[in-house]
């Protein structure tokens, strides 16, 4: 699953919001808000917000601010928020998952990407102004206009990172305006019987058997790396408030391999925790805990083994009570949020990018490699039982985009251990495929059609692992443009995977060689090359990646690759694996790095231009369709999905060398590889 | 020219010291110092520092200092410094160019990394520990252990980054130790009479021809770039006290187009510029101005074109007393000393890594450009000369390294322009070429022989332009090894220079590009990639290059692209080429950029395994032969050096792929090319 910022172009959003169609101008639509008429016209789609601006006014005057900010996060930043938390649209009227709205006593105003500015125009009244831009900058610029000298600017310092803090704060103070954190926020003050409820599903232990290890190995690890540190940390505060919810989940719900449903798709719940030398101290709902979980956790004792629980609400003011002791609390700057880090004096500190148990976490052991093995092979009998269905389904014109995705679903939903998607699925036909983050609804999509290309990126979360994992597919005549940009593509995911590298080379270092075979001739793509990935947590997992903030790649790591392209308002292209990090042979002694695909779905020959890839790559190519075959083959087998079998077998057919005739190998090896699988030929 | 810290293990700088020979353990040997018995073996070569030692202490203790540092770096950070400001050298008769000194009122000790521990325990006498380690860290936690908390260590912001005061202070704080800004240095004082004096020769300006604009347009563009940034700065403070002096050289030097010769190989004198809205403050030795020299800075007068002349040691007051106004000092904190840094109030600083007087002259114009091309074709000539001369000489036993670089020198000086070496020529043979930053003396060198592999890492100041070229030969008969990694470093050379990318890619996330041939096969160079270089200042020229702090790629930059391999005890491989970014055109239009290699002297045919090269690699390095004979071949022609001219043409006889009969096109092109160029065939 792709993730960064795309650089969509707005007639593209908009042009994906009508699905098809050619869009009017906006100023003649019904569809979107016209505030420069007198009166101003809205369409049906908006909200009216005067209400709650005028409450959040009042609650702003009490506490002597100019202005007021409210962040598109929740508390732990994650990517899907619960609608608890969902502060910034019930303001705004605006649901888009990225933009951030400032209120003054006379303007209201919110700043989002090109993803989405089609969506606010269509959901907010014309007390909002709409800015199309992202970043501190803009805010602050805006901020400088609009408020006086001296003027104080609010925040919740919960939804601001220790970096998002400083920018604003340094920003304001130069131009003679204070930043004022004000930790009960004012938005839930005026949501108040409104606002829905907390989470509050009771939470329980993953089975032993899909645990890398325990809860208290895991604590005892964490403490000796505390010993090892030079400063001598007596705690460490796992918190979870930057890029992701993902370590939050580890932090928490990981290191206690506790489990909950608070955030769609990602199986968290809300918590911190203080973990000293000498104690375990979790800050949750303690009410969601039922007897099995608190003798897990050796609740009720006080031993350095006992994890005392302690409200959620607490965790402020108990880490600032523990401050004042003779202690060291290290943290994680990438991901604490300011409200925490401002109650830890700085000669208390002991600050990392990331703190150790994100580190730890990013490395699987042979266990949890195997596992996440394990629901890859699952996970790629539901992919390929789909792409099957797709080719049989997709020619009778039954398929659209959201009905396909259910399919999906429902074919993930016969493998064992499956707990639901690991996101939201991207099933994007044609132009839609070109969008960032295009999903269908049931009232909004397009029709599959064996004339279009059609992408497809979805991934399972599974109790052994999370998968996510892109195919294109064309089931027509694809243009040779088309053919030229996925295989170019597919280059990229080959070079990039085959690649032997220096252990601790960071991902930024070579996310390039994903990208050459797409320069060589003047395209690129607009979002990252790959993220980390687990067993069973967040589908985007740091701080593991390609990005420059993401820490050196290890043996025992998992990540995308994910190259794409994408062509406006015609086709979109991504193919996504999921790799492990492994040693690699070389032919001098070292110790040198290379990935292992995990994920294993054929890539769609139809699109391929074997002209393009050079020997080593279509040797690795074939290479891994065997591996396809080797390890999804015997459990179609085992299923009796005869059909899926030989699809397989179809689509796993060793390529030849730049349209000259069949190799001789290659027969060779299909034939000796059915032998070996014991697979009629 | 090579430039980061190489993983050199310790017999190896032994055997280097050597020149050859097996060494004996380090307490067997009479070159080096032996602390462990008594009383100590000191060799001939130490220094007895007892009498500075005292004399600082009793500076220390006036001062209430428990500790002083004593950074190996002039005010400047220079690569290379001047006698007057060698302090270290001088505290601790150690005299390698990198290593830091700490004296506490019991012990003296010094950090430096592996090339330099042989050195060390020659010069050092047992008032020293030597700390095989650096960084920050180990100085700090060796401080935490000898010094009680609440003990002041003492430092000359002046010889301080922003960022090394702030990781030592940071950590002494953290420790109840504090760091004490003392700005008269302790060191300067103790030596008195004895210290060598401040550089004083004549300032000279560039001629008009030699220069890219003038600085009157220069300084008009850097105002310009001050009123658009957002934070309205009325002065950028030009200074240069991090990684090298080249900004340094631009910034005040360059930016006035003046030069000095007060750091060797680097045409700069000593000063700093207050640059504001309305005034141009120029902080040197102002007896080193004549009336010629004034008055092209048009000094005397008042108006916001008129350079104001103040003394160099006033600068720290004349910006202090500036803060005082309603002003805002841009600043790159990437090379801004703490000693300017301190006197700036925060909400006055505008901070970026560099300020806009270094990015600006990162791109270098067409003018620029021509006079760079024009300088690289006359060091060419220079080398070539140079390396016929060895083909003809190596053979008969009577060069040696250090009369090869003198005779390499001596080439150089009679091209036009000439005005120096660029840096120390590395001039190594055999073995010694697998050491970092190797320099051969007139007492300690190695005979060239045809059984050895030889490298020449040099480059010339000439006023149009700065070279920087490294080839290896062996005029004998290689070893499969050998032929293997050359061609493998040449790949990696020719990978990254004929890649193309997208326009502001930074250096970074292409580099590996240049070492992916290596990694193949285990293999790998312990040093960075590339480095800015330009017009007539210091060869590394930031804040251009391939590693993390350097600034994204753009049209007009140029950079050294430098690949090697180093077998400890064996040879030593490095090619390096300077190369200019340009535009790439590209099959689907695009803002795409690569690379044009502007150093003109062919490979060594005799350790390329064509075999390994692709046929786009093989295609490549063709064509750049051709440019050599196109561009070289008529300079050579007019010079009438007839018999360069036949080695240049079988020196870049197009290479034939993969062992197979020569291509059908090779001698064709080879017929034809002469022809254009009007040679005999």
């Amino acid at each position: 699953m792709a993730w960064a910022l795309w650089g969509c172009s707005p007639w593209l959003v908009l042009l994906c919001a009508c699905a098809w169609g050619h869009p009017k101008p906006l100023d003649q639509r019904e569809d979107v808000r016209n505030c420069s008429i007198s009166p101003p016209y809205l369409p049906v789609t908006a909200v009216n917000t005067t209400a709650q601006l005028t409450a959040l006014r009042q609650q702003m005057h009490t506490q002597n601010l100019s202005a007021y900010i409210i962040p598109d996060t929740d508390a732990h930043m994650s990517e899907y928020i619960s609608k608890y938390d969902q502060r910034r649209a019930w303001m705004t009227g605006f649901t888009g998952s990225a933009g951030i709205a400032v209120v003054t006593m006379g303007k209201a105003a919110l700043w989002t990407d090109s993803r989405y500015w089609t969506q606010a125009e269509r959901q907010m009244d014309c007390n909002w102004e709409l800015h199309k831009e992202v970043g501190t900058t803009p805010i602050v610029t805006w901020l400088l206009a609009e408020i006086p000298v001296g003027g104080h600017v609010g925040f919740d310092p919960f939804l601001f990172s220790i970096d998002s803090w400083e920018s604003y704060d340094a920003a304001l103070r130069e131009s003679d305006r204070e930043l004022v954190s004000i930790t009960i926020n004012l938005v839930d003050l005026v949501w108040g019987s409104e606002r829905p409820a907390v989470p509050s599903e009771p939470i329980y232990a993953l089975q032993e058997a899909f645990t890398g290890s325990t809860w208290q190995e895991k604590v005892s690890d964490i403490r000796s790396q505390m010993q090892k540190r030079h400063e001598a940390p007596t705690a460490v505060l796992l918190s979870a408030l930057d890029e992701t919810a993902c370590e939050y989940g580890y932090v928490d719900a990981g290191l206690f391999n506790l489990r909950g449903s608070d955030i769609p798709y990602n199986p968290f719940f809300y918590s911190y925790t203080l973990l000293t030398d000498s104690s375990i101290r979790l800050f949750a709902n303690k009410s969601r805990f039922n007897s099995e979980a608190l003798q897990y956790l050796n609740s009720g004792c006080t031993g350095s083994m006992c994890v005392q629980l302690e409200d959620y609400s607490q965790v402020r003011d108990s880490v600032q009570a523990y401050t004042s002791g003779d202690v060291r609390i290290w943290i994680g700057t990438s991901y604490t949020s300011y409200g925490l880090y401002e109650v830890i004096p700085e000669e208390k500190l002991v600050a990392d990018a990331y703190s150790p148990v994100m580190i730890t976490k990013a490395v699987k052991n042979s266990k949890e490699q195997t596992l996440l093995r394990a629901s890859h092979v699952r996970d790629a009998v539901a992919v390929i039982r789909y792409l099957v269905w797709l080719e049989k389904n997709v020619p009778k014109g039954t398929v659209d985009e959201f009905s396909g995705a259910e399919q999906l679903e429902k074919f993930r939903g016969e493998e064992e251990f499956f707990s639901g998607s690991s996101f939201e699925t991207i099933s994007a036909s044609g132009l839609n495929a070109a969008l960032a983050h295009y999903s269908p609804t049931k009232e909004l999509h397009r029709k599959l059609s064996s004339d279009e290309m059609y992408l497809l990126d979805s991934g399972g979360q599974y109790w052994d692992g999370t998968t996510d994992i892109t195919r294109t597919v064309h089931w027509g005549t694809p243009s040779a443009f088309q053919k030229e940009v996925y295989t170019r593509v597919l280059i990229g995911n080959i070079d990039l995977s085959r690649l032997v590298f220096p252990a601790a080379t960071s991902g930024r270092m070579v996310e390039a060689f994903a990208r050459r075979a797409l320069w060589d001739v003047g395209l690129n793509y607009g979002h990252g090359t790959g993220h980390g990935i687990g067993n069973f947590l967040c589908v985007h997992e740091w701080p593991v990646g390609f990005q420059s903030n993401n820490i050196a790649m290890a043996k025992g790591m998992f990540t995308s690759i994910e190259p794409g392209y994408y062509q406006d308002g015609e086709f979109g292209i991504r193919i996504e694996d999921v790799v492990l990090v492994v040693e690699a042979q070389t032919k001098y002694p070292g110790t040198y790095l290379t990935f292992e695909v995990v994920s294993l779905v054929p890539y769609d020959q139809n699109l391929i231009d074997v002209s393009l890839l050079s020997p080593e790559q279509l040797q690795y190519l074939n290479r891994y369709y065997q591996t396809i075959r080797e390890k999804v083959g015997p459990e179609l087998q085992r299923r009796q999905l005869s059909e899926e079998l030989s699809w397989l077998q179809r689509h796993t057919e060793p390529l030849s060398a730049r349209a000259a005739p069949a190799a001789s190998w290659a027969p060779l090896m299909t034939v000796s590889t059915l032998a070996i699988l014991g697979w009629s030929v």
